[in-house]
């Protein structure tokens, strides 16, 4: 592990890999624009990060700005696409094919983003056997065999809170890498897999607080 | 604003909302199972959270726990979900009917935890003038009219980056107290305006780069 400015394929610090679909984001808008250059500043003032981590951030990954001119934002945009991994699919099963999980599997936008939605998985009768916007909803029971077929790298966890540990705990036995989890529930893992907690309710909660504070 | 231990209706630090959703969750389950008494220890070695930093963010509710016995999961339960403002109902439009805005107007998942889409908003003529799941799509222009109709608070930003800051700016021309953002873009916001940004993209960004560096 090295986080190491010229390490391209490292380990980079979780804030800094947080930011960097914001500048993707925004340089994408530029380079439609037909914009050739932007600097540091100009991305600090639109994005409201520090000039200078976003400057950092980018040496992480290898990309320096030219004095006076600043970033190529062709470039910063290639390379900001390759280093997240969006150019490339990842395949992913859902488990809990219900109302969130259904949504996510017919959000084509994930796509764009480089998750392919292969299968899905659900105890209840009238989703298994039957397919959203194409991709086979499965029961849960027979994950085993499926995963063997399909072999997805990401679990992402729409169960039920009393199901989210049993539904990530079967796909880690199936060789899942990935839990990303979006059910209100902590869900325990192994050291060796990855998890991402998507965690629609806290963002509720804060946005609730926030507003009987005003 | 006072974040002191006895203001039940205080301006709570963030890391402590985001983690009562958890509390809530884990407390419910044991609530259905009919369990009485839950210890913070117990609490703890579930969610891998210091147990006295859940004594800790419990106290700024109020709510502490008898010596040997531990907190009483009913009123845990009852006091977190009104805190949490799950129990009541908030009035959300959302801005961008596409794929993900269209998901999450189809997720009755939302309404468990107190949020009502009244209204949706879109400039795409197939979506304009018909509904999801029982809710309206209106015309973007027809944003002012409407939301004086709706009397939403709280607007969720699901539009393409490009549009994501007009969107917003729009809203916040309505009156709404709070944006959830969606869209991989930063928004800029008036300061007495609430912002969530539920970052999908960055989680995925992590896993991948995760996965890549395994």
């Amino acid at each position: 592990m090295n986080n190491g400015k010229n390490n391209t394929q490292g380990m980079l610090p979780e804030p800094t890999l947080r930011r960097l679909p914001w500048y993707l984001a925004y340089v994408s808008l530029l380079h439609r624009q037909r914009v050739q250059y932007v600097s540091s500043t100009q991305i600090s003032k639109e994005l409201n990060v520090d000039a200078s981590q976003i400057a950092k951030d980018l040496s992480f990954l290898n990309i320096r700005g030219k004095t006076r001119i600043g970033y190529d934002v062709p470039t910063l945009v290639s390379t900001l696409n390759d280093f997240l991994g969006f150019g490339q699919m990842h395949r992913a099963v859902v488990i809990g094919c219900g109302s969130l999980g259904g949504a996510l599997m017919q959000d084509v936008g994930l796509a764009q983003y480089g998750l392919q939605i292969v299968a899905g998985f659900d105890v209840n009768p009238q989703l298994v056997g039957h397919d959203i916007c194409g991709t086979p909803v499965y029961h849960i029971d027979d994950m085993p065999g499926q995963m063997r077929q399909c072999q997805a790298t990401i679990a992402i966890v729409t169960v039920p809170v009393e199901a989210a540990q049993k539904a990530a705990d079967a796909a880690i036995a199936c060789g899942v890498d990935a839990i990303w989890n979006f059910t209100p529930s902590r869900i325990k893992v192994p050291e060796h897999i990855i998890t991402a907690n998507t965690s629609i309710y806290a963002h509720l909660a804060i946005i609730y607080n926030r507003i009987n504070n005003k």
